[in-house]
């Protein structure tokens, strides 16, 4: 089976640097996949993106090495496995919030007897190896995200769970969930604090911690404290900002052409 | 009929900044519509974009009030009016090189007796109004572009054609039609004249120039100049940058792992 | 945000007037709002309509100022919530049967502390603004349908639930359920009696009232007995209805000519 | 082969009453397919359909016993040739204005000697048969639209290329050409006069005469002029017609809601 | 409402030769569907088939009068809704372990009082007959996936279920839940009895029996075992296996070429 | 630039060994892709294929090593230049009958001076490297199609053509326009003679002779008899034969059952 060189990079204690794609395009996915990054995920819940064009970006992606991951709507079998199927490399799931919910979704990512995905690698033996079936299990990632008080409360018997690889902060979750507004610093206090609880709870129990950041100064500190996935911004905030910047350079000459807005999700 | 704003701009004697899709997405189509260009250009030709996916484009644009254009893919009526009945309120052709194609191109834009466009603007009329068939010929942009050297000949009897309302300089066919190498700056010698040649021919036949740069400073230089159409670089050049930017900020801190590349053209 | 003007019109105690779009095309729904509907549902459950799709469609309205709304194909969270994310102002949910179920469908169209929905409005903030964190919890409308005996029995603990605007009766299925034949009547005893009954309880709990109807007959009865959103057909019969008439006319010419038949459903 | 029922119709001297598909979607195309009429025509030309929505709405078509056509986006090989692989079992090309163009649209149409069609009729032969490549020269119908002055000049020179089965009167395009205001009523003398002069020469060289037509009372009067082919509506008019009429109804209720508009071409 | 003929032949005690359509294409549907198959499962478990191209399947489907059926991705409401009302005659529900699963997978099958699918059956009704909502609930097949140990052991509460029309065996997961390699041989021991418990079972519920097999051998092995619904391979097997037996035998001629590999699942 | 390994196999003197896809799918591209071919022809003229889905298929069999190519709808400029802009690293051109329509094709697959393709390789640049604009010229493949009895009497002006790497022979097109019954033996003396005369003619302007073959065997004895591009069928041919053969093996067991079929282009 093809090397999931992203448990490589994590067996040398480094970093993998990931990007983020909510582009529903096959294109787009291509392009990123030339830019260095060591995977891609292709993101079904808030990427404006369903199972086709998933497919397809999968494909995409797999023109590289870059490592393929999809993040699935919501913890359910049908879009975690149809993911797998479609020769995503590993799956991260948002809303893990205790035990039960993270056995539900390691179990969907996992053959028997680890779990209860149901066999039919269409693609993903085509992509990955003939011998597939057989080695799966230890080669996809299973990722459970943290983005909410029951979930900060519950790091411990979710972390314990067998099978899971790591677990992923989401701070607009997180702090929606906290009581603080969206969008603000990973530095602030409270959000630190339940931050560095997720990471701790990581290393005890010996998962690989990642942390979604919106800037690379994020980026690095996140690496800097501990944190081993780490994306930065996503390609619908990248072409944005791009853009505003570029139309915010050549219209200042012409100041009273009409505000311009980038997105700020 | 709704107002095309690119000649209002055009007639308080300002630029139009326009920007530039390539990328196959309604999705990135409305994005890009929000960050503030005048007019979006659907690339049909370099574009990965087919019909029916310029389609899409064009009703995302016009979630907004930013006008839509599209880059036909060849000089072809069927491409040409395809376009327009979609609702671009312009269309761009290229390698217009001599009298004859640059009236067989502007014929294709206006319903008789000014050209022989099919009268059948399914969305357009529902998009741009109920008077579409009356006022379209005076409202919709007809730009040839100017790449080659036969077309820099022929200048003067280009740009003569009645109803050819701008022109458009695409550097990197007419560099290579000059023999320079593809991808130089605007501002080496026999590309410079090259763009005056062109320039002045516009503004001694009242014929709007436009160009193509891939950089903001080249852009403020050409509206400098005196172009009143410009655009600024391509939405899968502002992505595969941004995206090189971030990866290379986060992976200095792992130098071993390979190189990244963005796309050059 | 964006003024979401279905409460602008109850809140002048006026019945929204909707349409309803079943079929999978973002020109047809382009179509459909600029026909004069005050909001339209993209019908994911019943229409031939997927998630790719919808997204196309809740882009195509958003050229107007109609309100898009959407149907989710069931009472789960991924789907209501990719179609919130893609920009629906408000969701339909088919077959809430009791509180439980009413719950779990209104926290998964609300924010915490008010529900469990997740933060990445992608499209939305594009569409509706960029307070959408903050202002979509009051703006987003959740109607729960009410269409079996079991929900008629629960009505009372269905519409206290904190958060449900509206419910939508479904006469189809109501009417399946209590025995009677689909496709009857909305005057029959049994069914009336079912619509006073949601009414009633309607009024009482200050939820908005809906029903679907099958001509304009029907939709004026029920604005006069107190809906404040009522849906006319469904686009698919529309055109059905109409194209069966047109042909029927034309072919009493050629009496032989085979039966045409339209959609029933 | 399987029959081409359309000249079985022509056979018994009565007309065809052929159905518009404009609306880009193999659910519309389905749907019509069941109301009745004789043949659908899949407008590539003014419809907002591209060649891969085209081929699955001759799919849906041939779910049915009506007979699938479609119209080229111009007279070119690549798309009339690429609609026959799909199984049109004929061709409707716009803007044929002289005998050249007459000869190069029919030789599209037919394999060698008669023409210069490719073989390799993909789905075609899966649906109309094994013997399609030995049966199609004769199956094939092949209609050249006269919608230009320049057209009606040259009526016989037309209707004289071997092959040619109909004309087909485009109105609104005619009437601009004529220099008439586009949408005004067939019975207008100067068009009139020219449909009268398409008509007999039909007549004159064995051709069937068709016609576009906006109603049933229209399509009627053409019927009985002696035109074979009729068509009545888009499916795009039909719809928006609909809608608008139940819109309208239902918000008498309502007078100081916004203005509705249909589609008017 | 057209005749399920799946139901004939099984009551003239006969086998249904199934086809298997993973490959997302409706062309690909329609060329299976001229094959000689008697039914074609349009796989949108572990097919890559999302929703919308599972719609243009089933249209394609029929053009024929090969039965259309569909595997929903998973034992959920939602998808086996929306296929039945996209046109198919039956459901296979993978996974299904015990008696509340199948009880959850037949009552989405069927209308009230039988079960609990919601009526809508938009495509469904336009293609099956104008009577689809009387007649379906004696019409549409369900059949039930038995391929873990689980449910082996609950065979005969899954079985008496009401509604419940068939059972389907998937050696493969049958296999890794037996703890055996997958892809083995039908014929060994393990797997040779789990296989005739469920048949014996299905005997002595009146349930009938069907089986995935990956040869026309097996099938044949498969039938005279008492099976009555068997599938030979999947089209993506068959174009791969042709393929690479056409390739190897041209390229016996250039020994030192690369290694070509078939798909193994 | 990416190696063009075609050309690396004609320099050894061997044959390149085809594939040739008619579906209208990616996943069906991959899947060939992983075959053993050294080369896939997407093919957009009597493939089932527009632009879009060519893009998709292209990058799906860039996933591996083996050389994507295309064949036009047409001898045009727009569909030629859309598909080399896509990654298509060499152009099939079907229908190329004398010197004139040699050089408009050879012409469109070259940047000046040697012809007049537009810059603009938006994926080619990605998937072949940064220097493609300088290197295509010298490594994409044109290869004109022989297959009328024009282009034989018109060989030796033809393959004169400078920048014309091979011919490629249409064995149904060139039968038919030769006056033989399509589908017939290569074996036959006038399609022998015919072959060896392009051949002969081939081997004399040091162009690489091609052609197109419906089993192994013909493609062996082509290979024989000197052709150095040689296709074995295409994937709908193998997939409706595989398949046939498996329903007649399995239907063998119910005589009565109706006939099937096979697709016989």
């Amino acid at each position: 089976m093809r090397e999931n060189t992203i448990r490589t990079i994590w067996q040398r204690g480094e970093p993998v640097i990931n990007g983020w794609l909510t582009i529903p395009s096959a294109w787009t996915a291509e392009l990123m996949a030339h830019q260095g990054w060591d995977s891609l995920i292709v993101d079904t819940q808030h990427g404006l993106i369903g199972y086709e064009t998933a497919l397809a970006m999968l494909q995409a992606i797999s023109t590289t090495q870059v490592i393929p991951l999809a993040r699935s709507a919501w913890n359910e079998p049908s879009g975690i496995m149809k993911l797998l199927d479609a020769g995503a490399l590993g799956i991260i799931c948002p809303m893990v919030n205790n035990r039960k919910e993270a056995e539900a979704f390691v179990g969907a990512c996992r053959y028997a007897p680890l779990g209860y995905r149901s066999a039919g690698p269409t693609r993903a033996a085509l992509y990955a190896g003939d011998d597939y079936l057989l080695k799966a299990n230890e080669s996809i990632i299973a990722m459970a995200m943290i983005e909410t008080v029951e979930a900060l409360n519950n790091v411990d018997e979710i972390m314990s769970v067998p099978g899971l690889d790591a677990v992923y902060i989401g701070p607009t979750d997180l702090s929606i969930s906290l009581g603080l507004k969206p969008g603000g610093a990973l530095a602030q206090p409270l959000l630190t604090d339940a931050i560095d609880t997720v990471l701790k709870a990581a290393l005890r129990h010996h998962v690989i911690g990642g942390i979604h950041t919106s800037s690379t100064a994020d980026a690095l500190a996140m690496i800097d404290k501990g944190f081993r996935f780490v994306t930065v911004m996503t390609d619908t905030r990248m072409l944005s900002g791009a853009a505003n910047q570029a139309v915010t350079a050549v219209k200042k000459i012409r100041p009273s052409s009409g505000s311009s807005s980038s997105v700020p999700y």
